[in-house]
């Protein structure tokens, strides 16, 4: 059936697997996506919604380096919002609603119109290994399909086993088939693998709520969007609902607690931490008698609803009993419950930083596979396996992005040096340059990056140093016009900041801590500077936040270089840690165990975060 | 989880479970629909297109009723044909090739937008039955759904086998889990059930294709449309092609005989007649060195691409092998082979007319499950159970079709008085009367009957009364009105027809052979009356079906009394057909096997045609 070779074949079609196939194709790959339902390319497992703290920016990163997640949220978005805009722009995080039909639609027809991919529905059941080089892969149905190199995506469907209540049965996702084969072949040939397991909530009918006593969430009345391309941000927008748990459903869910998979030993794998089941909530945080419940909308036009907050396995009649008892759900109706889902992955740890396998050749694995929850987390992965795929291939460097670089760099990095025990998911708390890794500067640190490799097009790189160059420019600006006391000081006076006797240079002013872009502009130079040189809303915020965090920038990137430089510090032999008690608690453990010899190679060690390292550094006085 | 007993509950969101969702709950029934995958109502399993010969009569039929087929046929459509056009107007026939994605997601948000509709994902393994009544369903989960009827409408899925080549692996459609617990339950309770087959061709890669040695197909130039609601007609269309089989192409896929399970064996079932795989085709017409492929687009966007003609569970490697032989198919990239499958389904004899089942009350059938294929076929017989199901339950008269007043009355009275023992499908020679049961007048004949019950709304009817008044005016006018010869002889000299000599009724010559609507409407009196009415062109049309085919429309009604009448008629004991060289060759062996009384029910056994009935009436003199 397939004659020739392909230079990468893709095993799965999740958020991975179609970043992987984009990004190998886009490169010169032929490119074979195999995927078990060609109908559910990019499908969204769980929420209806990409972005978020940390992971928003993960998917403004994928956008600047040339792949697909922003512009496919940005067409099938139906809200928008920036999140933590009151805090500074580190914190600034890009999150959109989105129809989940439209998600998966407008991914297949992206793959579809993207050169070099072809496509095949089925499912893989092994990879064909010769002298420890993956040659391609086998079909359920027999068929030998050669390439150069594989990436494996295969999600939660390795042996996927679905649990509701005392019920289990054999499945990748709801209504859909579980794969098998790939981890047993893998595991005969050396590879270590695991468990995981993961949740969701109920779907139910948005005409059975009444929100009117839940309150409402509206997009950002100026939504923005997550491509740094010519995507349009939303003109119209669709409302989430907010409302809440209370002790009585907590009560009512208890009673389902000894027939839940999770308590009565069935489950035996871990599940996300920070996306734990409405049980484990009031399991774990008993004190606590409500909890948050987020409605949201499945799509532009379906009557379906997303139950944001409330991913159970307990039985379905439990979980019936216990959300009507919601306010606003007292006449639900279930489109389906919940369930939580177990699956194989394959410890990190066996990867190189390139995702390519320590054991096999050419052979990639991305996404949830590795241990990994969330679609950006995924999307991110295939991207990075994509691209290494084809430089492989074609004898070119490796592509890896260092922790200062961006989340992605700080995602594989801890995969690969710290593994995970627990589907891991990204935090701003795990990356130790966070000021550097914002949403609004992806593509000035990574687009000229995948120019130099061939992924990311012209007409990105020059939109990219077109933004540069003004923002730049606009700095340069405030940096060299002085204002006039008279000019300034009604401004100043607006927001009680102190009135300057003086003129003084702009910038000096702007960098006052309740000055904004806003205020600048109502001064007529500023403004007629703005419009003469057609600055747009991006140019603008760029230069805001550029002249006005300037210090605090400028302090990151010193620290980053000296924990660089730190990281290979010695750490004397026999070195007692137990008298760090600001070190934590696990970090004290693991690190009396292993006994690094170094700083950095204490902080690759799992449970080991970036601030333990920082107490290590300053302990030992630098 | 379900609190309230439903009024009707429909398991499977197929082509007939749709229908009678929306049927049921459009009469005002509490209706939940169980589904496996809510994301896939009113898939298409087979090929993206609806309607076609007897097919269209169908759908337009439907949609007269109140079902929602035509109306989504409309929405979701790429191209329009009247099939048939050259011919008589009891042969035209709608046919619509539809974005398969488009066509799911209408369906779903219709339902979606019916009240009374509750939805749940599940797979339900068996009816709750108490003293011979249904009493509801229960699902895989366990859980108990209590209604006052159920209409099962499981399609392919019930131990749904699929093969390709010598591999079979369970499934209701590709990718898709197969359904159990049903059949078994209802063997247990005394139902007959039997397995039936059938199969779909590869789908490919457009983007392979050599389209410029392919014949074109477009749709109409003037495209009409399916539902007599104001659905808009195409403005923009996609193309079909056109290429066909070669000597060669056959002998590549005879060289997979050996390993087809249609010929070694395996499959074991009876497949549809008249819908054959290709490796069918070109074993049974093996004279025949050619045979026509289409070549389908998948919707408006996608490069998927189905084959139509290229049905087939040889080895994919054989498929492979011999379609790349077919020309414009050289380079051709395969999404997924082709493949046939093997399901339950329950000999239909066991149902009433009503397709409520004779050993459970209030347990109904439709669709495939009934021995049917086609959608046309599932989706009519789902509206009529869901009817039906609604009717009983109210204590009211069931709602049953005659075969002179629609070709879902031929259906239903074939299946249930013949049953079938091939996958069963629609055609005009089914039809004793179908002159009658034309596509133009399915509103005519059904839309009074239907508002009547109920489902029909008042816009639908008064629609089809102001046409119904608008063509009778119209046909009154033309036989009241005079022309005169110097008006209407140049007309009937252009189309050589013999001039009048003098003045004569516009309806006489208007009957003539060649003289059209449009000819008429050239005589200033016609343009004018029309015009002054506002007729538009369905009105036009009705009319002129009216007036030029009066005689043969009369002909029949007088022909199916006469058949109403004769239809009982004694048959003299020891008749032997043997000397009857006219009556099929399978009549004759089934008439001198049962030897029935009388013609009526020599009419219904299977086997017996219309024709071998009117062969045997003319040989008893009537
Ligand atoms: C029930 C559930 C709940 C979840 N809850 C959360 C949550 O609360 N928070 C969160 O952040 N994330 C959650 N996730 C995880 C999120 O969906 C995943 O992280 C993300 O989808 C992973 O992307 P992926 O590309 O790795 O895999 P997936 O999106 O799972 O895609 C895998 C793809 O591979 C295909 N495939 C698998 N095996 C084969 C094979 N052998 N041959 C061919 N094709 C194959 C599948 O058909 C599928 O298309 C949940 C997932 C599930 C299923
Ligand atoms: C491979 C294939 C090839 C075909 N080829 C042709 C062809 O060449 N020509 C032709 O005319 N027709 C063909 N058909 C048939 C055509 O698809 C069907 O006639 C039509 O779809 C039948 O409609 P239905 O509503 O009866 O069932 P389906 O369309 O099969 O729908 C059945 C529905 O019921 C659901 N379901 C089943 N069991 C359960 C359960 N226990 N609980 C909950 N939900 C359940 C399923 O999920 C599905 O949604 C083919 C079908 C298949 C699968």
């Amino acid at each position: 059936m397939f004659e020739k070779e392909y230079d990468v074949i893709v095993v799965g079609g999740g958020h991975a697997g179609a970043e992987a196939t984009a990004a190998a194709a886009n490169m010169g790959s032929k490119t074979l996506l195999v995927t078990m339902n060609l109908q559910n390319i990019g499908q969204m497992s769980c929420n209806p919604a990409m972005g978020g703290i940390a992971k928003g920016q993960i998917v403004r990163e994928i956008d600047a380096l040339g792949g697909y997640s922003g512009i496919i949220t940005d067409m099938s978005a139906i809200q928008f919002k920036m999140l933590n805009k009151s805090k500074g722009p580190a914190m600034w995080s890009p999150r959109a609603q989105n129809d989940r039909m439209r998600f998966a639609e407008e991914w297949r027809l992206a793959l579809e119109g993207t050169p070099n991919v072809d496509f095949y529905q089925e499912m893989v059941s092994g990879v064909l290994v010769e002298k420890n080089n993956v040659v391609g892969v086998r079909t359920s149905l027999g068929i030998d399909i050669k390439s150069r190199a594989v990436v494996l995506t295969n999600g939660t469907f390795l042996n996927g086993l679905i649990h509701i209540g005392e019920k289990q049965f054999g499945g990748g996702r709801a209504g859909e088939k579980a794969a098998t084969g790939i981890t047993e072949q893998l595991v005969d040939y050396g590879f270590d693998s695991g468990r995981m397991k993961t949740g969701t909530p109920p779907r139910v009918d948005g005409r059975s709520l009444d929100y009117s006593v839940m309150i409402p969430q509206p997009g950002d009345i100026v939504p923005e969007k997550f491509s740094y391309t010519n995507t349009l941000p939303l003109n119209t927008q669709v409302d989430c609902h907010m409302t809440h748990t209370s002790e009585l459903v907590h009560d009512l869910l208890r009673e389902g607690f000894d027939r839940s998979p999770m308590f009565n030993g069935r489950i035996k794998s871990i599940g996300p931490r920070y996306c734990p089941s409405i049980e484990d909530k009031i399991n774990r945080f008993a004190d606590k008698d409500s909890h948050q419940i987020f409605v949201e909308p499945e799509g532009w036009k379906t009557v379906e609803v997303y139950v944001n907050g409330f991913s159970t396995s307990l039985p379905e009649d439990v979980q019936y009993r216990a959300l009507k008892s919601v306010k606003g759900f007292e006449n639900v109706k279930f489109f389906r419950p919940g369930y939580a889902i177990e699956y194989d992955y394959f410890p990190p740890t066996q990867l190189r930083h390139t995702l390519e396998t320590k054991l096999v050749n050419n052979l990639y694995f991305a996404g949830q596979i590795n241990g990994t929850t969330g679609y950006e987390e995924a999307a991110s992965q295939g991207l990075m396996a994509g691209i290494n795929a084809h430089l492989k291939i074609n004898q070119k460097e490796p592509f890896i992005l260092q922790r200062d670089e961006a989340y992605i760099g700080v995602l594989i990095d801890d995969l690969i040096t710290k593994g995970t025990e627990e589907p891991y998911r990204m935090f701003t708390s795990r990356a130790e340059y966070r000021t550097l890794l914002r949403q609004d500067n992806a593509d000035l640190r990574l687009t000229p990056k995948s120019f130099e490799i061939g992924l990311a097009k012209k007409d990105r790189l020059t939109r990219m140093e077109e933004k540069l160059k003004k923002s730049n420019d606009f700095i340069a600006f405030f940096k060299n016009t002085s204002v006039l006391p008279k000019d300034i000081n009604p401004i100043l006076e607006s927001v009680s900041s102190a009135k300057v006797k003086q003129s003084d240079k702009m910038f000096k002013v702007f960098s006052r801590p309740k000055v904004t872009m806003e205020h600048m502009l109502q001064l007529e130079a500023v403004s007629k500077y703005a419009s003469e040189n057609s600055f747009d809303r991006e140019v603008m915020e760029q230069t805001e936040i550029q002249v006005k965090y300037s210090g605090y920038i400028e302090k990151e990137k010193n620290n980053a270089d000296k924990l660089h430089r730190l990281e290979n510090v010695k750490i004397p032999e026999g070195f007692d840690y137990s008298k760090l008690k600001s070190l934590s608690h696990e970090a004290r453990e693991k690190l009396n165990l292993i006994r690094p010899v170094t700083i950095s190679q204490a902080s690759r060690i799992s449970g080991v975060s970036p601030s333990d390292i920082s107490v290590l550094l300053v302990f030992m006085g630098r």
